[in-house]
């Protein structure tokens, strides 16, 4: 058994096509990221702009075979589809309103899809998608990444075992300020498209961060909303796109709940928060430091849960990489040396000046430095705690 | 110009060879999702045991090519420093003992190398080592990962470019819980060699994690340790090796530092922490929140600098992969989806049946929910904050 | 002039009866703590209890003098507005219902007024209640004490000041978990009447905190509540009264914002919080860390704000009773060693014995052992920092 | 049985006299503060300046009885020491170089006394008065008030009760910037003393916080410090008094601790924070948010306790003037409150205007704006969630 589930069942990794998401898009470069952390995927092929030319060059840079490097998605669908060693996965990251018609062609050509969210830009699509997916029997997963956390997974796991008790109350906020500020967007600047109800769906503010914070407050209780009274709308004088939406709800249990989702909380950076209260008990989690949970029991002190810390549950346990106390971004710390030292290696290997801000890295001055400071260190204090001078 | 900078250099990504980090070491699948994180890596070969069956089994099971799976890091060496597509780059994730002769091979054959800390047991064998890659040219990083945290960055940057003044003193402790209650170790078992001087070195506290305090100080404040009177012992009774190191440090501006490296704290994760303050003002950075920097600036309210937020520096900046707001570890929750997505796709092409733990990704039935949540919300809100109830 | 504004003004200090808060009850200790910590009120009597006898029991333990030992409150409002030293002020911490006649009786003989929230329990009260006190032209003070506490009136002075600019949303939040369990009350067991409609009001949790969380947002942001769209009533199973009132708001300005009152969340002790953004930043406040006022300013990092620290202006200042860097309760750690002080010395001089809880307080041995522990460290120190024994 | 048991043993409060501490003092306020909170002193006399003039000036302005408002501190020692009523107890809040023959005066005539922190300037002195304390039989308490914080004696009951198991090591640090920039103090302006080291002792930020830290790790660990390796001085340039002491102890048990007290950590307001860990666990307490209090225990989830939460113990819940969920500073909320109105009702009853900064208070008007919210938000819930306009 191999630390690889995927080459342990299939003997290989799985085949993966991107869709949208060029370089310079934030989300393109964080599901490619994704897909290649635990090394469950290659990344065989991808059209990420609909520009074609534009396409087959990013293609080539990305490393794509050249017999593999499509201009437009359907010849992507069409060839992957027919070759004995096609894509597995198609994952879309393009502008919301492609989301539909590409996740159905990929289905219909029967691969597995991951996509962004929102999924779809109207609720008929988003029914016939769903209803294509069941028919399909093709995973689909939508990236309500934040049901990703191993603390939003611990209180998932936490709830469905019952140390909340019954749920009596649910608040759940998303707050941001990427918009307190009304921007005019250029005609086909890369985020033009999302202030155009017409890629971007009905409610922007909804689609970006509202269905978020709804799966989230879903993910963690197990609840569906049975109803919603809200406000909807923009708070910036204006705004061209929704900014704002409010609501109170009722869950498929009874409960109460506290909906809030905007984008112009002037300075505010990306606080998604998240409360549920049950008879036995209250949890609480933010996103702004992913690598809490806090646990309030009903008359015992409040417990804090940490990634792989003391009680962790297996749901939890499975979706964190690293020892506990340790923040989900360690393997980043890693990465940032991992990627500057191939930077200077690339300079090394052709005789081109790196980057001086890529020369941050320790080196073996600094190992030096570390041995002679254990060695003094050690020295000091087996002569009874006396100073020790350092060359 | 790509978003990948050796490709940019060498249309090709940099070819590595892993030695140690067999599947189950923590240390090393950190390295090797560290290497692929950015993509700038090709893992070609490695020799991950020193078990020559062991390490051919893992080879395979990692896919290297047939005629590059090695039983032995010597054949990896010789063989690769002969290919004219030979690795680049060979990254040493072994004990302690063994860093120094497989570094120093390393760079006989003429690989850049990168090392996990401490660098070697013994001075002598640093100073040859550091002589060695002086001589060498080649490129050599020493693993000091939380230098690679992007506010660790900006601590660094944030003192060159004189924000805290002249500096006055220094205060960093590493204080973990794991060496709290005494084990014995069963011979053999995979950190047994831990509690063995000869492979772990002269102090376990020091080497542990005692390098990596020292590093962080020098390389945030650009200083250099020059006298040390120090504490290194156990605390734990019958404790076969050193949990704890405290001292007094005079660096190389005169000014005195507080230095602390423990294990023995019962309970305690790892909190290391550093404050720096200068004439100008101080800074505090802890591991647990790492993607958060306090700056106490002389008489004006306190800061808080964020990942990517306002007033990031270049060399911060530059080592944040995330939008301002989200912690470091937001790639690991999408990978999250993605590595469960993988199970679920390769159980689908297999026919056999996904780990139940691995189907809590969210589905289309998710985003229908969110879609119908969406419209019910904005129903809702024309029709001036009406109930609106979901199916 | 003095530290003491009112013997400045009026050569005396205020003086001041209790109507209600006998001992046992929590907020009848606090009003005369507050009442004597500035020192600018005598408690010169009171009726404590509706039953007669207890009324003067109490009032002898409180030390009134004799011949203001009044057995129910229409004698003191009677006796004491005719005295010309009579009181000054009246301070109503009775139960809900009553505080509408004895704030009238209390104008309606000429004292001026502090009384406990909710003001009254039926809003014809209330609007009678307004008019007396403004037909009166006498002081009316309503406990709404979350606007005393120095960066709740910090934040209510910069946004004053147009730190952030128009005010675009706001949002409030106080979650208690007292009432998370049903309890059944005896009769007449003190806190009874708050089960009591009849007694507490027609909507408890509002009464009890709703109407603080809705006082904060007013006091904090200058604005008004202009619509009210919300789901009251009871989350735990046959509770009697009710514990959960979520709400959206219309303010004055046309902005939005969302209201939460619950005391039914089990674990969560006190958390009241306060979000108020605008087009140039974003504040937070929580009460449970009052000391601490988050400023979001638009496109520059967060700042804190701490009692009397920098930036701290007027309004906020003259609130603070300590330097900064030490929380608000920093007098009430001197007032336990005076309390504990006061237990021994009370026992030294009857000869019984003290409490052994009392003699924790800090004694000659332990001003010795410093004085000790300071001339070590001075000798270590001089002798080049080198190990000093103490006794 | 009543609140107060100094009335209840002696049937009268506790008489009190202050020495030094004059209007304008901070921490003179903070004694009267400390000593009327809990209303088991009355404060009849007083020499709060050598200047007899400025004392009988001022001891008229405090309300003292003209044959009680004494010029010197001898007469006052004389003559209470002679009178029935005389004082019971002494506080002395001088420069520290008169905390010695104060306090021995004032033993000598047999007062009980409360003495600020350090005890004496000098070691002979410390061992003087320790043993005059002890030869009278008197009550002293030094004012470490750091100890009278409800969870620090929590932590010392939690330690005592063995919750640690046996303690391993301990981290003490006192740290603040008030030090960070060299002043120049103009002769006889009201701090000059602190930086003349015949007044202020052999080293000021020893005796100024470092006794603190010193007595706050004996008081929670029950341990003392047996031997001391140090570094003491100023890293300030110029700075005329040590404003840096960094430590390493062994302490009584033979655990090593940390220690360290400075006052040049520019920015720094006032971090004085204290970890202790044992076999069975940790603690961390940081008097900036001196209601938590943080407990490590071994293989379990970390624990927050709170003032009277939980989990409290009786030696802490005899500290907690409040229910759980409120700070410490609650009553100072209060207090702001009460303050304000006294100098409103102060101004009416004189006829002259109040500062318009203390006419912030809650009023009849903020009393019926919030029952009118009450009544709106009960109605709009009984209407099914429907908007409710407010008047």
């Amino acid at each position: 058994m191999t630390a690889n589930p995927v080459i342990d069942v299939l003997g290989r990794r799985l085949r993966l096509a991107v869709i949208g998401g060029a370089p310079g898009s934030f989300i393109g470069g964080v599901h490619r990221m994704a897909a290649r952390m635990d090394d469950r995927y290659d990344l065989v092929c991808g059209v990420c702009s609909s520009n074609q030319e534009k396409a087959v060059r990013v293609g080539t840079e990305m490393g794509f075979a050249p017999d593999r490097n499509y201009a437009t998605v359907d010849e992507l669908f069409d060839t992957e589809s027919r070759r004995t060693d096609g894509v597995d996965v198609v994952a879309i990251m393009t502008p919301n309103d492609s989301h539909f018609p590409y996740a159905m062609a990929a289905l219909a050509k029967g691969f597995h899809v991951i996509c962004d969210k929102p999924m779809t830009n109207t609720l008929d699509d988003a029914k016939a998608l769903h209803a294509a997916v069941l028919a399909s029997g093709k995973v689909f997963c939508l990236t309500h990444n934040y049901t990703g956390y191993p603390l939003v997974r611990q209180a998932r796991a936490m709830i469905a075992a019952g140390m909340l008790g019954e749920l009596r109350m649910v608040q759940v906020e998303y707050v941001q300020g990427g918009r307190a500020v009304r921007r005019e967007m250029a005609p086909g600047s890369p985020r033009a498209w999302k202030y155009d109800r017409a890629k971007s769906g009905p409610s922007l503010v909804m689609g970006d961060i509202g269905t978020h914070a709804h799966n989230l407050l879903r993910f963690v209780t197990g609840l569906e909303v049975k109803a919603v009274c809200a406000q909807v709308g923009s708070v910036v004088p204006g705004q061209q796109v929704d900014d704002y939406a409010g609501a109170m709800l009722r869950l498929s249990n009874g409960a109460p709940a506290m909906f809030l989702a905007t984008q112009a909380a002037a300075g505010i950076e990306n606080k998604l928060r998240l409360r549920v209260s049950g008879s036995a008990g209250s949890l609480e989690w933010q996103q702004e430091i992913p690598q809490r949970l806090e646990y309030f029991p009903l008359d015992a002190p409040a417990q804090v849960f940490t990634g792989n810390g003391p009680g962790t549950l297996p749901l939890s346990a499975r979706s964190c990489r690293i020892v506990k106390g340790h923040p989900e971004g360690f393997p980043g710390s890693f990465a940032n040396l991992y990627a500057d030292v191939a930077e200077a290696v690339a300079a090394a290997i052709s005789g081109t000046p790196a980057d001086p801000l890529a020369l941050h890295f320790p080196t073996s001055l600094d190992g030096l430095r570390g041995i002679e400071f254990m060695y003094a260190t050690i020295a000091s204090s087996k002569a009874g705690g006396t100073w020790q001078e350092l060359a």
